[in-house]
């Protein structure tokens, strides 16, 4: 059964997908059947086991306003709504830096769309850089499978510009010039932290 | 005002608690009336809105089993269950620094219960830490109205020394001399920031 967000987006159940060896061996990585999501979640438990870094996605807010409890050891929530998340979806700590990010991806092959993003995240992400934290987006061109590190910095200026009349999308072209590409690996399967090495310097 | 989704179902907000100016009328703080969860939220609210610092408790993990969806803008979540969170519950940035946290209370008055935490929550503290993030607990003698902050290496000592047949609590008057107690204010209500401060340098 499919489970689906008000936006019509399909839930995934945060249950693992199968993670034996045999899973790398198809080298085709741009067919893994694995969400960006799940990606980044397997790529975010390499760096934890491996002492590399402490990054987590954080839990989709829920509103509950029912629950039962047949009995003490198991509370069934019977009534609850999605919420709006008033962050990003990642965060944690790297080398003494505070990381903050939003994961996204587009069917589009020119260009990535604004209305990928919240006003909120923006906002969110423009308070923790006025605290000196290191904040991105990964974006993947999900039918070019290809993956991008944009800096939050970056991304202001176009979503500025939208604002004055500017266009709602940042053209691929300009992604490939500002931003960082990632490319798929065994361990981690996604090294973005290799792109953030670059942005601490 | 009641506001309904569109399956007329009633919206419940959050239930925040009253933050008319009268709040701080009577300035007996030792009767508020709010959980420290709440304390903390508004603390939090104070000091994002402030641009002292971002930090925010992390929604509560849900395991979703059944969404039914009576119209495309409210999908009601009708079997859920909670899950075990497995990092503490605040984290963000202040001052260039990733902050982490944990807050709990006690009903006793001579010492505080380690059955308060659980040990993922003190591993993802030792890995937040070997990061150089800054990790603490906010601990509340809830009887005493008193309220410490305890550095998370304090915390770990007595952590490790209960596996090897030591006291399963912290005495108070140990938490008196390595904690940094917090006195109530009024914006922030809880201004734990200064002891961070502190633990900065």
């Amino acid at each position: 059964m499919t489970i689906r967000y008000p936006n019509g987006k399909a839930y995934r159940q945060p249950t693992h997908h199968n993670t034996s060896p045999s899973k790398f061996a198809n080298v085709n990585f741009g067919d893994r059947g694995m969400s960006l999501e799940e990606e980044l979640n397997d790529s975010n438990t390499f760096y934890l086991e491996n002492d590399i870094a402490v990054i987590h996605k954080k839990p989709t807010p829920i509103q509950i306003v029912k629950v039962d409890y047949p009995s003490r050891s198991a509370a069934v929530i019977k009534e609850a709504y999605f919420k709006q998340a008033s962050t990003t979806d990642y965060n944690g700590v790297y080398r003494g830096k505070y990381l903050d990010f939003e994961a996204k991806e587009t069917k589009s092959k020119t260009a990535f769309p604004l209305k990928n993003f919240h006003e909120h995240q923006i906002e969110h992400m423009r308070k923790c850089m006025a605290q000196a934290g290191i904040c991105f987006v990964i974006i993947r061109f999900a039918v070019l499978d290809r993956l991008f590190l944009l800096k939050a910095s970056d991304l202001f200026t176009y979503w500025d510009r939208q604002t004055s009349g500017g266009r709602k999308s940042i053209p691929l072209t300009d992604i490939e010039k500002l931003a960082a590409e990632l490319h798929y690996q065994i361990n981690p399967l996604i090294p973005y932290l290799d792109a953030v090495d670059q942005i601490i310097g």
